[in-house]
């Protein structure tokens, strides 16, 4: 039996599919029952169609219906969660509890809620008036749907069709193509089942909320570069990812990747003298969640040699192999760990611990920490800044704190970086020294805190200067801000008063809504 | 004689130059007295290194000291007024009177201001807070230069050295190594004169305001993709804009590109049964104004076939017969409208007036219309929409009420799109048919007023959707909006208090800063 997709509101099998595929449950090795359909450019034109209608419908609906939506949405995910949480565990081997019931799923249904809160607020959008001269301008839809590429990791809070990227694209007004991620297509199927009802019963078009499960890599191309797209989201590995990013850029499209990053933690020696076995458990914790398969996981450690360092590499070590090596999401992470293991090995990098496959059932690789002198990172540190998706971490040891700072200085754009120093202030002139290069390389700063665990925040950037991700000015989590890339800003210059959006209007439209009027953010009407 | 280029605060010699460039008199079509230097990467490499000091100086400059440069050039740039309006007026024959004196002069130095205001103020930033989980960011500097490309038609406003790009780059804590346009060097070395002391006053580095004169495109395409670079600002032809984001896109740096635009005007049958000759007025001077040489230049203009249309046609044309050609920029602008006519001719457009080169002294060309059936537009859309710079514009006639539409629906990314219609709501049926495409594919809608003309405003959005920029949540005109180009997102996740930037801490650090607080737009200190 192979899976219908979704496409114009309509369960239908694919046309002309190239094949299909089916999926692993990563904790046995086998294949799941039922078999999901290869889509060609038969569907995708389907899809691209039935979208540029959904555009002119959405505009017309606006945003309190776009907000009911979201709503009954996150209402009838809420209500599947048994059968979502199970399906997620069989396609992904990530635990039932905590993560899956009680961490990822309430953030899918709390990040539905909030970006429903954000599209009938419509102060995201930004309105801005300008009354002396009566120019009036805020964001607004793109004008094409937004096609969307979730990951293999997060089945439920970055699913093509209920997470992050889907929420905020419909908060903003667009209507959206999932592509669902290959690694979980049953989930995406469960989460997609409550689309057309609650669009329905919304009033929208059911071409708001479409699905494909698979297309080959070219027809990718083609669809992110297609004329009546208005924007890609793309969450998933560098390789694919600046491939996708070229042609939607030659084709002057937007497109938002987050590709990959090392996440640097740099623990300082004077909270190393105060605090090493803490340190040393909240970096295995941190290493360890999710079998390392998290985009901010702790990839590369920098401390300087000491004892003292030396000391809590070993008691990192020991908890290490003491720990029981995860199941991975499926046989190409476990590839992959193998081979980031052999090019550690063969580029000088000592193996502390792991670095082999462990023994089943289920994909696992035993977690692996390698180890590195500071200059030896520096004889190449963009060679030793590539993510290795899984438990497996480099640590650096510099032989001062002058080659600290110069580790620092010679990091490439990161989603997060953290520093770890002594909280009387005894690090403090080596954080001053080494804190400028990772500001400015990463989107997300921490002090004292492992960097998994993205809060879905409006202060919060999931974001970063390339590579980690395409753009250093956008968040991909936390509400308003995620939903302003994908939208466009759209200027009204002497428009008459009865044709401007309500929004832009004199009369504030919710009577709470944020404008910024001739300077000053307000909720007042004109 | 050879004119230096300034460089890490010091006018000097270029370094190896690949040859020196002398500018033309439009008016005389002779040659200035005065060389300017071809640039090889030599001096690049300078400028770029000294930029990346200059980085650092400005983050711990701050805010203030920038601030007060800003103001401390706009005053400098203001005591050379006629200086400059001399060698503007002698560079580029726009008339003294009252372009360059009255109108584009006092912008420029106004920008400086808004700019140095919205840095001051800081609310540009966006600062959010959320203090249930101690999540703070804001927008910072790039941590690069800003590389700015300026156009030939706006020697003040957009100067590469002054303009609106530089004054948003620095705003944001940039350091800025301008590019001059080719066409006007001797008004960005006077302009850049004032930078040196300006800076000094300020306590800021030399290197914040760096110049180039020329350099070869490969030069160009080397310089926005390098590793340092932290965005690029162009305006000017596709052609060229293309390249520089194709390169810059690919090296995963960020360009604002704004290229060309066809600026549609839709003159709807009731308007013209109203106001006829008003609007043909209005049309004439929007076209001949600059000599046509401007970025919202009606080019394509829009209306129902009737004898009303065809009456408003022919008084066009004889306010373009009775009219002076106007001096272009120079000879390229002068080959461009050349080819620009006979490819409109060659495609079976009719000419109404103009069409070919006019007396001298200097470079005109007639005043020029071409008029095209719907149905001759409909056949090759994408053709006749691409901009030919100057005072040449294609009138559009379409059969009826569904052609029109049909031809909204036709057009590519824009700048502005403009809409005339009856006072008294005769059109508003046929208002509301054509307002989505003509809204979803321009920056900037317009009612009842021409395009050209761009206010320096919050509320502006100078930008718009692909090919007119590269990217359409992005404006080049309007503070504090623009200066977001220039800035990267920085999340501080549980950062100790005292290593906050002064923008997130607790205190409002002017008193006035608007920052996003728990949801809430406030003033107010925590």
């Amino acid at each position: 039996m192979i899976h219908e997709i979704l496409i114009d509101g309509e369960w239908r099998q694919a046309s002309h599919p190239a094949g299909s595929f089916s999926t692993i449950d990563p904790g046995t090795g086998k294949h799941l029952p039922g078999a999901y359909p290869i889509s060609t450019w038969t569907d995708i034109k389907d899809a691209l169609e039935a979208a540029a209608q959904a555009v002119d419908e959405l505009a017309r609906a606006g945003p309190d219906r776009i907000a009911a939506f979201l709503e009954a949405f996150a209402e009838k995910v809420d209500g599947r969660r048994e059968e979502l949480v199970a399906m997620a565990h069989l396609e992904t081997a990530l635990p039932v509890e905590p993560r899956l019931r009680s961490v990822e799923f309430p953030r899918l249904v709390d990040q539905l809620r909030q970006a429903a809160q954000a599209c009938r607020d419509r102060s995201w959008c930004r309105a801005t008036i300008d009354t002396k001269l009566d120019i009036r301008s805020k964001y607004a839809p793109l004008g094409g749907p937004i096609i969307i590429f979730s990951p293999n990791n997060f089945p439920f809070a970055f699913n093509a069709v209920a997470g992050g990227d889907f929420a905020a694209a419909l908060a903003a007004g667009n209507p959206v193509i999932a592509k669902a991620n290959p690694g979980h297509p049953g989930t995406t199927r469960i989460l997609a089942g409550a689309a057309p009802e609650s669009l329905k019963a919304s009033g929208l078009p059911g071409a708001a909320v479409q699905v494909l499960y698979h297309f080959a890599a070219e027809e990718g191309l083609r669809l992110v570069s297609h004329p009546s797209v208005g924007a890609t989201a793309f969450t998933g590995s560098r390789a694919a990812g600046m491939k996708l990013k070229e042609a939607a850029d030659r084709a002057g499209k937007p497109i938002y990747v987050e590709m990959s990053s090392a996440n640097p933690v740099f623990i300082l020696p004077g909270a190393i003298e105060e605090r090493a076995a803490d340190i040393a458990g909240e970096l295995f914790n941190s290493c360890l969640l999710g079998s390392g398969q998290m985009c901010t996981r702790p990839g590369l450690v920098v401390l300087v040699d000491s004892p003292g360092s030396r000391a809590l590499i070993g008691q990192v070590k020991d908890l290490y192999v003491s720990s029981e090596p995860g199941i991975l999401l499926g046989p190409q992470v476990l590839e992959g760990l193998k081979e980031a293991s052999a090019r550690l090995a063969r580029s000088g990098a000592e193996l502390v611990t792991g670095g082999r496959e462990a023994g089943g059932p289920g994909f696992r690789f035993q977690p692996t920490l390698f180890l590195l002198s500071g200059a030896g990172f520096l004889r190449n540190p963009r060679y030793f800044q590539v993510e290795s998706f899984g438990t497996l971490s480099l640590i650096v040891l510099a032989r001062d704190i002058g080659e600290l700072k110069e580790i620092a200085s010679s990091l490439e754009g990161q989603l997060t970086a953290t520093i770890y120093s002594h909280s009387g202030g005894h690090d403090d002139a080596v954080h001053d020294a080494i804190e400028p290069f990772l500001r400015r390389k990463s989107g997300r700063l921490l002090n004292d805190r492992m960097p998994t665990g993205v809060a879905v925040s409006p202060a919060m950037n999931h974001g970063g200067p390339y590579p980690a991700t395409g753009h250093p000015g956008f968040t991909a989590v936390g509400f308003p801000a995620s939903i302003l890339r994908f939208a466009a800003l759209q200027c009204y210059d002497h428009v008459r008063p009865g044709r401007l959006p309500v929004e832009l209007r004199d009369e504030n439209p919710t009577g709470k809504m944020w404008r910024l009027i001739d300077g000053d953010w307000t909720q007042k009407s004109l």
